[in-house]
């Protein structure tokens, strides 16, 4: 931020709350709004137990926070994704001037994010499409940051965002990571990952719950177990505690008195279907988002478990399995999100750094895991073909590892436990480590009844099988 | 077509070509023309060659063909989907009157043809977006139509379409399925599950190759004999065919001469591409676009293969098991198509018809298969949730085929083949047959970092767990 510019939030929900009360608790001073002033009052008195009142100023509409804001202004947009963004900028617009910068924090499809980018800076004004991570209390205590917008747009506004970002060793976890909808597509693929993940986690929970026979609890415990090791991170931490955590109403374990419908708020979608246009497929995060959709589909599993009865047999397999099996899972997942970061990064001409994107990562997010700074090293070095999963440091994790997922994978199909997540893991590195695939048949097929033609192995294009002849 | 109504058909491609001749074969009078006018020489030639150029008229250009035909018109247009569609509706229009006809009998992204038909009809002219399966030998001598548009423009064209199309038993593989962009969806999903059944057969062929050390020609040979089984249908049929086929080059099987690199061309990208934006993930074809996106990275797959060393070891399988692996997967591929066009169909208000679209896919195209007449006869009875898994015709089949499936599955990932579809197939049958899956943990995860709630299994909404308290 230039010294003379102020700062303001519009949004005051849990997430535009929390993160105000960063901004204030960093010694900024802060001019807030919401749609409904009720929650302005509310804010401020809230802002005022926790002793940060003295640099905020609270006000009842958009246009009073504008006008009693003195130029230039940074203001940051926390209203839910979609047409909302879209109705605030429309009405900030006319109340803004050239030097002026909105910032849009919000969970953004990044297309949208492109098109406001053009709309808003054709007009004089700076537009930051900004991701931002770690649910309610990272944006309390420090969220991962995604930046996306021009150079001039990160210069006026780092001092704040670095500040409020989470701290990995003393660095803060933002970035400047590309133009445009750069930071809002960062922020998608990373709750990709987020989905896969935690689909992982899922089914070797289901694995070791109906398949060993082991209680929520236990399980919990071989999770906090895990964090100590090379699967330390936040999503395997909470589930740590989560499986731990008892019911007060029943005393039955939490998840137990839980519906397994799980929701999605669409960023999980985003992801699959952008690595799939693209042509970069990243099935890890496509089973995940299948596995979410297909468990909102409790009446028709209902009537297939009374037509199938699928066995959910026992597995002869030991918690070490399932952990090299989560920690394959969890390298492939990554590095398929990256595999997509540099497809659309190409596209969009973004060159996002893959080793600063790690970086922003490695704290304040829900991905957050030890894992991270390794992926920051490998993109550093020189990667075989791009791939992380040919990084020397993974490969031999994998190879060591390997053999594990594919006895969890293969007894778990065999004793009826749907593992979509692990199986889509195991297919991935089967497929990527096979030099000769089964293409040539499909290839052979699409000649016979389309006439498509082929590449020969000798090089020669455009070429037909003899059925042609 | 009303008596009088005159036909006319641009675009001498292999395709355009193929269903020129045919409809010249079934006594239609044709008018033809081409962008470049040497194929409209050609083609005259060639019709003549087959004696069908007695009602033949070629133009060397668009507006000669249409000042030719006496109103009204009927225009089919057999251009490559995209730019070139909307360039020659552009050049069309004008030279066109109330009550002529355009249709688009390309493959066009039914998106493309909403906004067409939108376009076209606001001019007083009739817009019919038409989906054509079989490939140039299916034009040539009757492929399976999808049309799309107002029961008016099917009034005006039934009769030629019916001629052309295929025919079942007598009844032609052609009907109008719904409106607007619901001929060209449909097509778009028929190509979906094209694909995930030639990767399940891809999959089934690397097994009994590289698992079982059969050659091409001996599994050629068994693809042959399951041809007259309950696997009846074109791609198996084709695969017998190809898999037997000698290089004459090299004295080589065919297919071992070819580059393991398969294309693609949209469609079967789409139709996952839809299925997962509706929430309908269909996890085997979103498996068969992955591995046709894999298998062109040839330098990565090699890579990788001197680094996992993928083993792809012997399995004890029978031909038997693969017969009942491929059957359980077919099913549950046209099973998930036609999920993705239920929802579909409710979304855009299309009504379309399960049954009949089964019926129309029963000759001509390159789905044909003998199941597709027990699939119409399932959707015609009540059906557990609408799902054609618990038919009691298919759920039969499936419980008697379902172990070989684990066998194969669980066989195929211990000893290091990549199964993607298979697994993905199998993944969605045990996902189905469990009332109780594991998204409870999910909901207490998000709950947990994002307090975004989840439901009790006793029905109360919106609660938080322990860890909130």
């Amino acid at each position: 931020m230039p010294e003379t510019a102020t700062l303001g939030l519009y949004g005051l929900g849990t997430m535009g709350s929390a993160l105000a009360l960063n901004i204030l608790d960093n010694g900024f001073g802060l001019h807030v709004s919401n749609r409904s002033s009720d929650a302005v009052l509310e804010f401020v008195k809230e802002a005022g137990t926790e002793g940060l009142a003295d640099k905020l100023t609270g006000s009842d509409s958009l246009t009073a926070m504008v006008d009693a804001m003195p130029a230039p202004r940074a203001i940051i947009l926390m209203v839910p994704s979609g047409k909302p963004v879209d109705a605030t900028i429309d009405m900030l617009i006319p109340l803004l001037a050239k030097g002026d910068t909105i910032i849009d924090a919000g969970n953004s499809d990044f297309r949208d994010t492109i098109r406001r980018t053009e709309g808003i800076e054709a007009q004089g004004l700076t537009f930051i499409g900004m991701g931002v991570s770690g649910g309610e209390d990272g944006a309390r205590h420090g969220p991962s940051i995604m930046v996306g917008g021009t150079p001039a747009a990160w210069d006026a506004t780092r001092e704040v965002i670095e500040a409020i970002a989470a701290k990995f060793d003393g660095a803060a976890c933002a970035d400047h990571l590309g133009p445009g909808g750069a930071g809002h597509f960062v922020k998608t693929v990373h709750n990709g990952i987020e989905y896969a993940d935690m689909q992982l986690i899922a089914e070797i929970y289901g694995l070791m719950r109906y398949g060993c026979n082991q209680s929520p609890s236990d399980i919990g415990a071989v999770f906090e177990t895990w964090n100590k090791g090379a699967l330390e991170s936040y999503l395997v931490e909470i589930t740590g505690n989560v499986l731990q955590a008892v019911d007060s109403e029943t005393q039955k374990p939490a998840v137990d008195v839980i519906l397994d419908a799980a929701g999605q708020k669409g960023t999980g979608r985003w992801t699959a279907i952008e690595a799939i246009r693209m042509g970069q497929s990243a099935n890890v995060i496509e089973a995940a988002v299948a596995a979410r959709a297909w468990s909102s589909e409790g009446a028709a599993r209902t009537v297939g478990a009374g037509i199938y009865d699928a066995p959910r047999g026992e597995l002869a397999l030991g918690d070490g399995d399932f952990e090299s099996a989560l920690l394959v899972g969890r390298i492939v997942s990554y590095a398929q999100g990256f595999r997509i970061l540099a497809a659309a990064s190409e596209e969009f001409e973004w060159s996002i750094d893959p080793a600063r994107t790690a970086e922003v990562w490695r704290a304040g997010c829900i991905i957050r895991s030890a894992m991270l700074d390794d992926i920051a090293s490998a993109f550093r070095s020189d990667l075989p073909e791009g791939q992380l999963i040919f990084a020397d440091h993974f490969a031999a994790i994998i190879k060591d590892a390997l053999p594990a997922l594919r006895r969890v994978v293969s007894a778990a199909t065999a004793a009826g436990h749907a593992v979509p997540a692990l199986a889509s893991a195991l297919g991935f590195l089967d497929t990527m480590g096979c030099a000769r695939g089964t293409a040539d048949l499909i290839q052979a097929q699409r000649d016979f009844f389309g006439r498509h033609g082929f590449v020969r192995l000798d090089g020669r294009r455009d070429q037909h099988g003899p059925w042609w002849d």
